[in-house]
């Protein structure tokens, strides 16, 4: 009896995605595949986890009374049946193209191609863009394991993004290769351009590049507390989803091409969600499992996925202003400026079971420049320092004796007190969800401003591919 | 100054990956990647073999008087070095297509296409093909690494191929679908069939999925011994390339969909070569590294991509005899039918390092159909038994006390008596080369007279497409 409420989720999963002549292909099949996701990953995720604390991989939750051990590095299941429901799901997003093209058994299509060339050939290219996505999931999931499995050096991981993102990038070149980007209308006023776009060239895959390492990293960094890492994916995915439905839902944009973009998009995030959620169940606070960087990776690499592919990386960027914050906060200890303790953890308090913020203590004295900086921040109420008066001659002078770690983690708490972890989490998750719908919004109408339109306007991406 | 055939060696694959304008193009690059793999796993192999150890990926060598422990799993680096070689390959192996049609910088091409359609076009399906082939390596990749972590039961692991094959037939499914195959002359003579070709439909999808299952577990079942694993891979890969070089050398066949398809299968072999030839290094007689299902998987899998897509999987199956036998040849042992014990390596004899037939021992008298069935085979010098004649009342019965294990290698020394373990390997590779190459002139040979063309006729593939 308990496992009915499954058996007929299945049932719906499998009616979404079979049911191929709805006009809601191929976003209906898609949410069957999040469905099936879903259950396929919340099976897989208690019946494994064992195996992983068998072979070693395992952590102590330290911000608990009991110290429990907890598999470690879970993260692949969801991404494996992320990545094979993905293939799974090649027919049904070129289902109608299917129909038109390859029913005569046999025949390539790209014969049919030449003579009958009308607008609704099969998109080779968009199955290739596709494709080279996907490998660029797997081969980021595969990289992942691999640290999490040897631990790799902390400044050589920093770059496997890149390295998993190649396929993605070398497709773009030999397939796509729009390496243009437009120019805002007010720096077309001052500096009297022409031209609406600039080509980069071969700088436009080192900034690609950079948003493949970036998106990973960033989320990688802002951990360490219950369901956090699964929390801020499964929040970006719903930002980037009413985004796609900024392109989807007005009539008006349909046959465009943003309208593919944002489609395929679509269809990308919404398996990752039902894994992720599934994923989330266990990892919340108190976490049975913990992801792994492989999850971090993983779902870092579905978002710059969807945003190089779909060409818009700059609002893809927008939604992670958290992450963003976070990494430029992080600097002063990251580079060594400030002293950084090996864990930044919050501080877990046995007593009331809340968090605290988690301290650096400093044994010598700091430089004045640095302590300066500190009592700026602080002012600004972006940093809790313990700080001592030091008479000296005539003279008082302020000596910072500790400072709250850099970390978005420990800014929450010191802006809002002590917390339960499960309330923590939620808060940054509030935050994100927040500033991502004001983001988004913003997007939407002070671009227009900037660029002279938006591409909302079905112009938008007509412009960008007549250049 | 060690390293200096090394520096000459990466100086020389550069210069033929660079090298674009050659007429060799895409072949030239393919060595050169080649050479670039052969370097980069022969340097990470022993850089992080230690590491294996250390997370507990080892195994002993029983083989070995000191039983030494030896790094397991070490497939995985050349595995990983292939993939991103092919990765990197991608612009190469289109080097011809870029030129003409995405020098303008920023066009999509197939808006190119439709107005210049000629021959020229960018090959996109030729580059849906390719990414799927390396989507279902990478996934072998990952559920070997997965495996050999895990420990998979053995019913569940042989189909995990099958799960990595999906994208490899799904994108056949919806960009080529041809699942005809042409009908021997002589069965159209007997059954008076006009067509020259039948359709299985579904059921060639089966087929191939069979084929994709064989290939990788084939290999990873004759193994057992330092260097088999890789060496037969290396065997097969240069017998599927003297079969492409078939169709690539006669100057009649430039422009035919044959040459084609054995141009993409040389690209594909060449470098997986490269990577391979470091690993035997370090696992040949005496084996300081093992390879793990990891390897056996994924060569297994290259070979299955090579054969599905391009439509030569019988002749494939062709050069896998040896494999093939050595299966059959355990049909009785995996199934039941005679005793399997757990281990059916070859018996290492400390006195003399050599390697013996090991035997299965029987405590039951066996049914007197499979004693029957054994002297049949050892009538064919096909195994050693060791029986005992039995005195009842006024009969001599022969009862079987122990046979040799069923397997190739516990064959071949039954055959050329015991051998020293090296030594046995190479006999084994070489069996398998001889064989392959018997059977690459029979079918070119007798295929003639059974289809009544051969593909090296330029009218082959054209029939096949024009049904």
């Amino acid at each position: 009896m308990q496992q009915l409420p499954k058996i007929g989720l299945l049932a719906v999963s499998m009616a979404l995605i079979c049911h191929t002549y709805s006009p809601l292909q191929p976003i209906q099949s898609s949410i069957g595949f999040a469905v099936l996701g879903y259950l396929l990953s919340d099976y897989l995720i208690p019946a494994t986890a064992p195996y992983f604390i068998k072979i070693g991989l395992f952590g102590k939750d330290l911000s608990k009374k009991d110290k429990p051990v907890i598999p470690e590095t879970i993260g692949i299941i969801p991404a494996v049946v992320y990545l094979f429901i993905m293939f799974s799901f090649i027919p049904f997003m070129f289902f109608k193209f299917l129909v038109v093209d390859t029913s005569g058994g046999g025949s390539r299509d790209t014969g049919v191609d030449l003579e009958t060339a009308d607008s609704n050939y099969f998109p080779h290219n968009k199955l290739s863009s596709y494709l080279s996505g996907i490998l660029s999931l797997e081969s980021m999931v595969l990289l992942g394991l691999l640290d999490d499995l040897f631990d790799i050096r902390w400044r050589h991981k920093f770059f496997l993004p890149a390295i998993a993102a190649i396929p993605l990038l070398i497709v773009y070149y030999v397939d796509f290769g729009v390496t243009h980007i437009l120019i805002p209308t007010f720096i077309k006023n001052i500096f009297g351009f022409e031209a609406v776009s600039i080509d980069l060239g071969a700088l436009y895959y080192g900034y690609m590049a950079a948003v493949a390492i970036f998106c990973p990293n960033s989320i990688n960094i802002l951990a360490g507390i219950n369901g956090l890492e699964v929390g801020q994916s499964v929040v970006l995915a719903v930002l980037l989803l009413l985004n796609d439905f900024c392109y989807l839902i007005p009539a008006s944009l349909r046959s465009t091409p943003a309208y593919e973009t944002h489609l395929m998009s679509t269809c990308i995030l919404v398996p990752f969600l039902g894994v992720s959620l599934s994923l989330l169940k266990f990892n919340w606070y108190p976490a049975k499992v913990f992801v792994g960087d492989t999850f971090c990776y993983f779902s870092g690499m579905v978002f710059a996925f969807v945003g190089i592919s779909g060409h818009f990386s700059k609002t893809l960027l927008l939604f992670f202003l958290p992450q963003i914050f976070n990494f430029v906060y992080s600097i002063p200890q990251l580079f060594g400026l400030v002293e950084c303790p090996r864990h930044r953890l919050p501080r877990f308090n046995e007593e009331d079971n809340m968090m605290y913020p988690s301290h650096a203590v400093f044994k010598k004295r700091l430089p004045k420049l640095i302590e300066k900086g500190m009592l700026i921040l602080e002012a600004l109420g972006l940093l809790e320092v313990v700080k001592e008066e030091m008479k000296t001659d005539n003279k008082t002078e302020i000596i910072i004796k500790e400072c709250s770690n850099f970390t978005l983690i420990n800014l929450v708490l010191v802006w809002f007190g002590p917390m339960r972890e499960d309330r923590l989490c939620f808060v940054i998750l509030l935050l994100q969800f927040s500033i991502g719908l004001i983001s988004l919004v913003a997007r939407h109408t002070i671009a227009a401003l900037l660029f002279g339109y938006d591409n909302l306007s079905i112009f938008n991406l007509s412009i960008l591919s007549s250049n």
